[in-house]
């Protein structure tokens, strides 16, 4: 008798529909997880609004699946089913799951960087995710939850993942004074994770008094609006007159990518984490050459964030409870999850779903 | 009584003239070095023609000094006197210069990036230079050359260390294949420098064919003509479909970066050396976060290049010979050596002066 899972299937550009569906089995090398919170990602609202844009509509070349698909890939839950040849992995496992999905053949992913796999592919896009009662994935993402860390918490290790591979990829060191462009999800987990890397002193750029107010309180040394202040000059006047050493653009718009290039001294980095929906003009002979600035991308993670994520929240270095705003039931997904996201964006950062 | 010496001295644009000025004493710290042969930059023509640039109008804030001043950077000679308070430098010392002026009040110098000093200035643009008999510069510019290593060979040294700046700047590793765009002066530099730190494979794109075959002659694995092949086809060819690990813009034309953009595999870093006189167009989506590239700039040299420099040609691992297209004497400078350079910019890679 095949059993019966509720879950949010992806049909098209608003058409999130919550479905019955047959119970997923797991298979070689496979877990099946009861999933307790799953997280809204800005890519499910873009997906939502505006897509498909990752969610496949021929077969993805890793997977085979298009859409319809289960979304969400932000998720915690504990294990309730092992399949074959899977080793250290048991019922009852408390996990979160890194949603990347591995392309053994691909020329980066045997380097460990499967964030830049050439077959990109993530659960809850290319293959079924989290916004479910219970989710099948490859045992190597799987990534134990420390005792102390709640499922709520857990949920929020794969975004807070997203913070330290940029700060990781920056080459951010110990010492450094950090510039972050916006203070949404992305712009607060880092934030978070530089933070917890030792950044001297962060200046945050951001708009929303909402959101400018929680950089402060998750350590943020000053916080700026770049509507009614000049942050090139408030951010020069206090680092010397040279400028940050890093600088994160996390919101995907070209004055915030100027603000960052401004404000970073010589041989300064800035790391691009923010989706840029189109070109931007830029001065290679201002920006590269004459002043000798790096510039790097960081996209999504690799499993050793995961880890890292985990273990900073485990050992109180990070607090993420601060980024939970609303918890939401999973039959209330589109209403009281998206339109409430996309309506009221100043009120919230992250909203969790849970099941049942 | 006063003697003199014979300069070329910048007084505006299209107007040096070889005149006879006042010899110079070296004065604390500073060394007086008699030229044997200093080489043509192509700044030195961007002076000439389109100047002035980096030559100051208003005192530089360095040196005090403005034009008129003698031009002249890439050089060696011997040293003929000494100033007071200079230690382990004596008459007779074969010498080349790094040209960069230190500011030691600036975060940068102090950190070693004088390349990167925020008050930067060059003898020969902001300090009188090396296209005369003699010159007076600071010790700490010094650099012994080594005893098989000939004075037209020292005055190659200054053009290399841009080469081996760029390919240090590039954290480029030994056995990573590598895409140089444009195989003028510095992109010839920068294939050797590139081939002595173990570059696997290296692909230039050159549309001029002298250029393109003294770069196969100096050990670049193939060499492309952009106006006649597809260069990212030939280039995705030969690297596995994904790229290359490094490539070098040596150029400052857009058309080169974005080549060097698209021969780049994800997480492989673009290194930009080439002057661009205006902005790009760039798309930090697929540029930076979908691809996970990175790019630095390189501007100049720092002293150490100039050990390395000394070294690689002293042990046979670079040969600098080839680059040297013509010897010409000091009183020519414009016509036989800026006139012939923007006639028949195909006939020549680093032309040589000398004082006498």
């Amino acid at each position: 008798m095949v059993r019966n899972l509720k879950a949010a299937v992806y049909h098209g550009r608003e058409d999130v529909r919550i479905e019955d569906r047959p119970e997923p089995k797991p298979g070689k090398g496979e877990v099946k997880v009861e999933v307790k919170y799953c997280g809204i990602c800005g890519t499910d609202l873009h997906e939502y609004y505006e897509g498909p844009i990752f969610i496949p509509t021929q077969p993805h070349p890793l997977t085979g699946k298009k859409l319809p698909v289960i979304i969400g890939h932000e998720f915690s839950g504990d294990i309730v089913e092992v399949g074959e040849g899977v080793k250290g992995w048991n019922v009852g496992d408390r996990v979160t799951v890194d949603a990347c999905i591995v392309d053994w053949t691909c020329p980066m992913c045997k380097r460990g960087m499967t964030n830049y796999c050439y077959n990109l592919g993530f659960n809850g896009l290319a293959a079924d995710g989290a916004f479910a009662e219970y989710v099948v994935v490859p045992a190597y993402q799987l990534h134990k939850l420390a005792p102390n860390v709640s499922y709520e918490e857990g949920a929020l290790v794969e975004p807070l993942a997203c913070g330290v591979e940029g700060v990781r990829a920056s080459g951010m060191k110990e010492g450094d004074t950090v510039f972050i462009a916006g203070a949404g999800p992305i712009g607060l987990v880092t934030l978070l994770a530089a933070r917890a890397a030792g950044a001297r002193e962060i200046y945050v750029s951001e708009p929303m008094k909402a959101r400018r107010e929680l950089a402060k309180q998750l350590g943020a040394t000053e916080v700026f609006d770049p509507t009614t202040v000049d942050v090139k000059k408030e951010v020069l006047e206090r680092t010397h007159g040279i400028g940050v050493d890093v600088a994160f653009e996390c919101v995907g718009y070209e004055p915030a990518l100027n603000s960052c290039i401004d404000v970073t001294r010589k041989r300064g980095t800035i790391c691009v984490i923010g989706i840029f929906p189109k070109p931007v003009t830029f001065d290679p002979f201002s920006g590269l050459v004459a002043t000798g600035k790096h510039y790097v991308g960081s996209l999504a993670y690799e499993g050793v964030d995961f880890d890292i994520s985990i273990a900073l929240i485990a050992d109180g270095r990070i607090n993420v409870k601060p980024l939970i705003t609303k918890k939401i039931k999973l039959d209330n997904l589109v209403e009281e999850g998206f339109e409430e996201l996309h309506k009221h964006r100043e009120r919230h950062i992250k909203i969790l779903v849970s099941p049942k």
